[in-house]
């Protein structure tokens, strides 16, 4: 367990509860002898200055831990930025308990001090790079967390396409789109698609299709290593999009081909020893504790 | 049963079969000594004129019965507008059998006779009236045979907005979307979403949800004569796109109100006898034949 | 609105709770003078005796109303019974919150109350009635509220069965069973299997094909008017039991026909006023409540 | 690639064309020189006597390939007693294409012939271990290659039990039992309950509920290497049954523990050069081919 020197800081905008915790965590921090190191735009929601600030990326560079406050979204953002640099991420939530942001506010100060203390671990968690091709031009690109997601864009229109995996030929398919997630992303938008839960631990990917004409098809889960190639109809008539943890990153025309491949770099995650996949996903979908309770 | 006179003629434009079909058709009416009238679009892609022409809308007015010629998806069009004057209408399918489009094309001139020789059934078919106001004013409407869908219009963004039936309060729901579907729709987007089939001669409606963030929502089958609200939620960030049929009719607004209730005016659809809805759904659907077959 | 004289009582056996209840309720309806008649099972678990007893049956003959305590399952048991007298029927639910026993006890007597002083509403709730034939021989029948399930009986083994509605064949299914279920049985089992929530004032009756063999094979919503026919098919290798609310009715052999009906005779549920199915939904099923709260 | 030598043949008993298939298949191998062996349950069928025989669990010991004619269900069986002896294994299917047994009879010749001359390849599938224990006591055990299934044994009754992974617990479930499937299950009974596809290749097991009463249950996909441990619960009314690829195996008590792990030894199943698992599961699915075709 390595020892921390340089602690970074990243809080979601807007929020007046993430301000508030910003500001005790740089209390604690700045008491404990740690150098805090505030990500720029966050620090200009904080009004109160005196720290060191640095954009995102160099933050990245400059720390050994990064502390996110607010949800699974900005951990998600966050994640994205941080795993080319491999700077170890610590997810604190304001509101509700998240998959990522496992530390909660009122137990702050104790479990943020356990890790700094060194106690816990650490989770590997892969990404999918997108990269959007016409002819041999890369068009497009975007990297995702949770899923990368292949839609219509607009209106309630299906998109023809093509999927290859490997190589392979899988399948044609008309439906509202193809959802790619990452066992992080499966507990999110492709759950509501009908996708199994895949733990975190897994090197795989799973294939969700949104509303297919075909009533046969199914989830699939596949090696995360596989190359995933979704080639556009020619005969489409519209212009599929492709988003990348809910945001959209490019438009494809017809004939384009997407491909998806697991990112060379991961997120590494930050937890306190103990923490416990099942426990929440029990706490986040309402499952129910040991029998007698 | 009516003996009919005056015979109107729809065909999908763009396709080459659909223009034999007619040919055919209008031979075989004009041999019998019927009226024949085309839909003035219609006509101008079959080249050949000669015979009355009249806009759809008046072909309602004049015709005893009118004959769409491709799928499913003309037929949608056809109907709405000719529910207005109770028209009776009849599809004749070109490429794959429709769930409304049930006599093919080699069968042509003997079923459409019996149904001239008035071999025929008509099933009552309600359409929805979807309007969209904003404060008091109705700021957009349409109508649909299929279904009304809410949904974002574009990206992957999750829409907010309450629900109510006949006043009662059913739930705010954080989802992609909201289908509500007729018994005719029940087979086609709603199906897709897990929604169920249900007989085209009930009066009921489904709503089925689209990817909803809450796991233990469930389509919901109701009254076809209940009104629905669905009241967009002050907060969203989207601009909800209200589609019939699958063409966008309003653009939503934060706070807007969404009013779907069963049309006054019912189509017409003529079936030759011992037409069985229960073989086309096993024909479409895949389902097995008797056992030993 | 009639006013009410006797009044029946019928309790879940082996809790304690519910023994408590009831004497409380004995207690307000004796310093009510209204005259109480308790189910002979029942009065042997309350030990305190003193008031007129009768079996079950005759508690619909001579009773007016017949209070149920207990959970969804007593009251579907009781409601089979009292639907061949159309003897009004309350419920009070122990525990949980039910879907038919929607008085809770802290608010027994206001809410008792109110009804014996008229402020009710009754909801007809249908019943389905199955038979076994084999041959012309009828050798099993039972009656159900929720659903008439047919299953393997069995381990997990496949059954295989023809359907008909009216008389008209529907498909032949290889999968562990079928569920038929009314809008009562559509928020219990029939849900588990992905079937569509019913608003119960709908007349109409679900199937629901339990772990189809055929993927495309969806839960169908047809009239509660119509009869159903399962034809087991002649090579089955297990003995398909028929259980009617959960429980075993009947064991089929092969050849042998299944045939449901909707009962002539409803259950007559009485509710406080301002029942509302929608909030019992909501509750039960954990949805949203409006946005903002 | 080995040089095969002594082959066995399995054969699915009680049809004609498995027969004619073993009949074609020895004259084949006589022919070109090898040592045949037929399982002793399978020469017994097949009339003509003249070669050597064996069990099935001496086949494993004696022969480099075992070739077992008949459907999937014939190689499941075959494939639990060879994976002891670390066997290759290929299949031809007689009837319906199988996931498993991917040679069909009309080219039995000449893709055997492949594999003889070492053009094939060989596919690892692993097993699960169930074991049931009552106390200390092991009571109960089996092996599966497709899945394992705890069920109610009888009936429509919910079972209630802990579900452990590693030793974490997971959650309580009262549901109609849980299907613990391997890849090569997940295309068979899983599927039906609504389980993904996992690709053959991956080293993961998923949990599927059986109409579970939470409707917030999904399936999950862990690690093959989990142990995985159901607790059934102490106040359960019924006996659940364990079964393995569809045969019951053992029934617990309630207060039991069924623990599931993957075997230690794989399956060597053995494919012509070229096969595609996609091709299989398109084919079996009827999902659609190349845009265009």
């Amino acid at each position: 367990m390595q020892s921390f020197k340089n602690i970074g800081l990243i809080g979601r905008l807007g929020s007046a509860k993430v301000v508030e915790t910003l500001k005790r965590l740089i209390r604690f921090l700045d008491d404990a002898g740690y150098h805090v190191i505030v990500e720029d735009r966050t620090a200009s929601a904080l009004l109160e200055r005196g720290h060191a600030e640095a954009s995102r990326r160099m933050l990245g560079e400059l720390c050994d831990l990064v502390i996110v406050v607010g949800g699974d979204g900005s951990l998600l953002g966050a994640a994205r930025t941080l795993c080319r640099s491999g700077t170890l991420v610590l997810g604190v939530n304001r509101g509700r308990l998240g998959f990522l942001t496992d530390i909660s506010p009122d137990e702050l100060e104790a479990r943020v001090g356990e890790v700094l203390a060194g106690q816990y671990e650490v989770e590997q968690r892969f990404l999918l790079d997108a990269e959007l091709y016409r002819g041999d031009s890369l068009v497009g690109s975007g990297d995702a967390l949770n899923e990368v997601v292949l839609h219509p864009g607009k209106a309630v229109r299906m998109i023809e396409f093509e999927l290859f995996i490997d190589g392979q030929f899988v399948y044609s398919q008309r439906s509202d789109g193809l959802i790619i997630a990452t066992p992080t992303g499966s507990t999110a938008y492709a759950m509501s698609g009908g996708g199994p839960i895949m733990h975190p631990k897994l090197d795989v990917v799973t294939l969700v299709p949104m509303f297919p004409h075909t009533l046969s098809s199914r989830p699939i889960v596949i090696d995360a290593g596989c190359e995933i190639r979704c080639h556009i109809g020619e005969t489409n008539q519209t212009y599929p999009h492709i988003s990348c943890d809910g945001q959209t990153r490019a438009v494809a025309k017809p004939d384009d081909v997407l491909v998806i491949r697991r990112k060379p770099q991961n997120v590494q995650l930050v937890h306190p020893l103990g923490h416990n996949f099942y426990d929440v996903l029990r706490s986040k979908l309402g499952w129910s504790n040991r029998l007698g309770d």
